[in-house]
């Protein structure tokens, strides 16, 4: 019986994924990867390592998780190696988790390889920080998703607003506006700054900056960040690439 | 004129770098690195490499920031590339972005190369999920420092409390039971279960699991996990570990 490794490829660049998890890439039997794994990464794998694509489309096409949960455990019936290839980190607001759930409920054993997450290298690379001695003490990490169970967001950004200096966004592209507005409503001033970088790393990438008031429409994959870090990192981000 | 590549050195395994990181290090000219970078990684450089030890002990021995700064432009200014290697990720509690500010407004040229943080990768060893659907949607990463200008603690862990469904406390050591009653206040139950794992990845690793009522002395380095998803990465990590 194999082994599986839920395994973060980092944020989209190459060059971000974690040693371990390159090794991993390079010695698997078989490779089920998301849609924002980078090709390069899948170009290392052995000639002979079986390659699955299990990506979604934002629409919801792709097979559902139950599917990927049986594949996973029907390779590691097949193979010793078996690598789930996340985009990011496998655990921020990936499957992995309950990946793992499944796996270790039939009896397969499996491990979590860490990834560089896209909601902290994407402002990263424009020079945007998370905190920042003085002005940030705290951030917050969260989904912009809907609960498709209960049909309302699953985060509360009007508490959210007072109880943290910045605000991380993944996936918050189809709600930006509403995020803003409830964000507003919890007390966060409209001239609030926010850094929007759609398509981080990737060819299409996108990296713009505004206003809470003035957040208009957000294009999927998006990290959106909110909170007076991102004024700093502005000015650092000018000043370096003046 | 050289270039400063700020970097993440990762959690603390070797392995847990990013290939760029890595690299980083084997061409670099000089490295300034921290008390948290693991050996291994420094053995990777150059052998004509300068190697520069800036690590402060919690008691606070070591050069100040306002000295590295300066030794980090001075390096800048003889040396092509200079790497400034941060225990984790440079911008998640480090003074990585203190330090770019700062050459840069003495026109020296930077970058930030991010690395998996050891506050999401701790608790991953130990199967224990910042967010799982179902269980959590937001996670709030945050430090347990005191700001000594202020004389009491930079983040409101009371407003936390009930803003967040999971709470990852960094450098929380010193001040975890006073945090710990905050978050009782704030409204945390005292049977809220609590992952802490102390030195993650080194060789006096010691990871439990507690309560917020019963949250006993803790070692730096930590990491201090909070909520309801560390009930379910201790489900997940018994079942494994069986």
């Amino acid at each position: 019986m194999g082994r599986v490794f839920i395994v973060g490829a980092g944020p989209g660049d190459p060059e971000l994924i974690t040693l371990k998890g390159l090794r991993l890439i390079e010695t698997a039997d078989a490779i089920v990867y998301d849609r924002l794994v980078p090709q390069a990464l899948l170009s290392r794998a052995r000639p002979q390592a079986l390659l699955v694509y299990v990506g979604k489309k934002p629409g919801g096409q792709g097979p559902s998780q139950q599917e990927i949960n049986e594949m996973l455990y029907n390779l590691a019936l097949k193979y010793d190696v078996v690598v789930r290839l996340h985009g990011g980190d496998p655990l921020v607001f990936g499957r992995g988790f309950e990946e793992c759930e499944y796996l270790a409920s039939r009896g397969i054993r499996c491990e979590f390889v860490p990834g560089v997450t896209s909601g902290l290298a994407a402002p990263a690379k424009h020079y945007i920080p998370p905190v920042a001695r003085g002005t940030a003490s705290s951030v917050a990490l969260v989904t912009g998703r809907e609960d498709p169970s209960k049909g309302r967001r699953q985060v509360d950004f009007k508490r959210l607003a007072a109880a943290v200096d910045t605000i991380v966004i993944y996936m918050g592209a189809a709600s930006a506006r509403e995020i803003a507005a409830e964000l507003m409503e919890g007390g966060l001033p409209p001239d609030t700054p926010v850094a929007v970088i759609e398509s981080a790393f990737f060819e299409d990438e996108r990296f713009r900056a505004t206003t809470l008031g003035g957040l208009d429409a957000v294009r999927n994959p998006a990290v959106i960040v909110v909170g007076r870090t991102v004024e700093r990192g502005l000015r650092l981000r000018e000043a370096l690439c003046r």
